[in-house]
């Protein structure tokens, strides 16, 4: 990945850095079919030496051993003209970290969570969509209604009403398309007249389950479908675990609404768990073993009992209201800075991420005192992190 | 109330302490008509006077006059011959401090919620029961069961599942008697054959409601009818409040299985976690009115969702653990006894509690090793305490 120093640059460099986001994105979408997501390994192999060389190592058999060993076979093929062309008849995008629309402030809690150790959370390398819906607008508010395929009428019920009222409140609704709980999310949402997100498990032009080909080209009507996968990519079982972190990493808070003793959706949640994220669970009639899994939640983990909208947006309405006001008040945030604070965020790239180290140089500042000074910013929205680089987020105009 | 010293008494001394203990009896009689329960002002006043004097100093209107004031005009009312003969007459018995089936243990925890300074949670002055079963035996493993009289039929059945459950896990449920949950953990317990325990809130000659005194009748067969208020005294709507502390009291923990947004059984649950108690919801559709109660514990409180026998048993079978074996094992707790611990314990009185001093006397202690001694005493389950007096359990023959 290109790093591009703080300062504003000239015609031609806007022309090579086109050429280079170009390569970053053809090597990204190589890497997203060589690699199955999620792989901390991975991660920080591209993290350190850049997608570029990544890829090409990986290509040429030369990358560090247990890294090159994750891709088997898959060395030597090379999709990638075909994938975007595949992706783009269908209306259909590829997006990598630096895009405006990459949701890299409610990623960052994968990297951080990766940081600590925990296995099997490292953020996606790329991300397929398709729709018309902005990923990072979305996602700014967001929360996921997940649960079983299965589900009794009550819970498709409960989900439906729950998605509706998130909805009717400004919430996108982030599930999994699947059958039962996760269609009658997304049709809840859709009913409320708001975009909602399926992450789905295999390419974004396969409908999995069949029968909901509908459903999906009426999400991404004003919605999106999203995937780490190339197009043509098959759903398997093994992907619908590592699709799940995805839901709980694109949401503020995850709700599962109905749920049997082996649910994944007891996956998701304790996914949501390990990022950080409020869980919560609609309770059922102890008569039911779909409310088996909602009921260990709630006596066995952290997750919260919620029985309607107001308690939902209770337990996700904190990180709302801290986002909302950058948007709406940004010259206040921008007065309460410190010196220091506010000559690091006046050193910022807008677009390409800066090293510490560059930031510091354009600021007139110790590397030390931008270190200090980043968490702050980032704590306020101001500012993102993507590979341990830094740039400053899409409420950039609180500088002006 | 006579303090006799530790020491073995003679036939005359027999004589003289049963008129005394009868005299007692009559005080506490009169007092349980002229006294609503629960009040810490009055069973600080009993406890510091004893009931003889206190009862004859509240007749003569020369009680202190905060405690005079809660009598009001029934100074000069004197039922208690008509009120005994009226127990007699159904079978009835009063109970007071002292008495073999007298439950201190278990009663414990409200002088000491009241020492702490909670309100409304003082014991019981004398207690009026009705029935074959012991009191004493009854509370030695019994839980609450509660919830609201308009319970759905989900909610009648989950009761009398639980109750059945619990009761032939050898648990004594202990209910209030009412229409809907109550009636329905009454009937699951009586159907495994089990004892159970009506607290009601007015006479226990008075069937409240009419329609379960055939309930009632079938309870007492071997179970208990529980009351502080002595025969024909009415359900007042304040006494089902004053009630609902001693329902918990007598539990080792409280379930609620159905209630209301304003459902009294949530005032019990609210009296069991004052005590101490462990407090359990069971959950519902979150559509039904009647599980709003439930699900407003298990989000507001400390209350742990429970659906089935084995989830409460989890929660208070620490307690019957730790009492059970005391009866089972005795040798060994007495090996268990350091050297002045092993004093405390010879020099306790079997019958009528004795003070820490009347104690280290005959145990040749000194007051401060007996105070420490007997909070590990009590801790075993060996000794316990009324109004500051102390004296062997019913497992007393560990002693031997």
């Amino acid at each position: 990945m290109s790093r591009e120093p703080a300062e504003d640059a000239g015609a031609d460099d806007e022309v090579r850095r086109a050429h280079a986001d170009d390569e970053v994105r053809r090597a990204r979408a190589w890497l997203s079919r060589a690699v199955e997501p999620g792989q901390a390994l991975v991660h920080d192999y591209v993290g350190s030496t850049g997608p570029i060389a990544a890829a090409d190592a990986l290509r040429a058999q030369h990358a560090p051993a247990r890294v090159q060993a994750l891709i088997g076979a898959r060395h030597d093929e090379d999709r990638v003209a075909a994938d975007l062309a595949a992706a783009a008849s269908i209306g259909a995008r590829l997006l990598v970290p630096g895009d405006p629309e990459w949701p890299a402030q409610i990623l960052h809690a994968m990297a951080v969570a990766t940081a600590a150790g925990i296995d099997g959370l490292a953020p996606p390398l790329a991300l397929w969509v398709r729709g018309r819906g902005d990923l990072a607008e979305l996602t700014g508010r967001s929360v996921a209604i997940v649960g079983a395929r299965a589900s009794t009428s009550y819970g498709s019920e409960q989900a439906a009403q729950l998605a509706f009222d998130v909805a009717e409140r400004g919430w996108t609704v982030v599930s999994g398309g699947a059958f039962g709980i996760d269609a009658a999310a997304h049709r809840g949402a859709l009913s409320a007249g708001a975009p909602t997100m399926a992450v789905l498990a295999g390419g974004i032009d396969r409908s999995y389950p069949a029968a909901h080909a509908a459903l999906f080209d009426r999400i991404a009507q004003n919605g999106l479908l999203v995937s780490e996968w190339p197009p043509g990519c098959s759903p398997y079982r093994h992907r619908f675990l590592i699709r799940n972190r995805l839901i709980a990493a694109l949401s503020a808070g995850c709700v599962v609404v109905e749920a049997s003793a082996r649910s994944g959706a007891r996956h998701t949640a304790g996914r949501a768990a390990e990022l950080g994220r409020p869980v919560m669970a609609v309770p059922g009639p102890v008569t039911s073993a779909m409310s088996v899994g909602t009921h260990a939640l709630l006596r066995d983990t952290e997750a919260r009992l919620v029985t309607c909208v107001e308690h939902v947006v209770e337990e996700i309405g904190q990180l709302g209201t801290d986002l909302a006001p950058m948007v709406r008040g940004p010259g206040r945030v921008r007065d309460a800075l410190t010196a220091v604070q506010a000559k690091t965020l006046e050193a910022l790239p807008r677009r390409n991420p800066a090293l510490p180290e560059q930031i510091a140089r354009a600021a007139g500042l110790s590397v030390l005192d931008v270190l200090s000074a980043l968490p702050a910013l980032e704590a306020r929205g101001l500012v993102d992190c993507t590979d341990g680089a830094w740039r400053l987020t899409r409420q950039r105009d609180v500088r002006r």
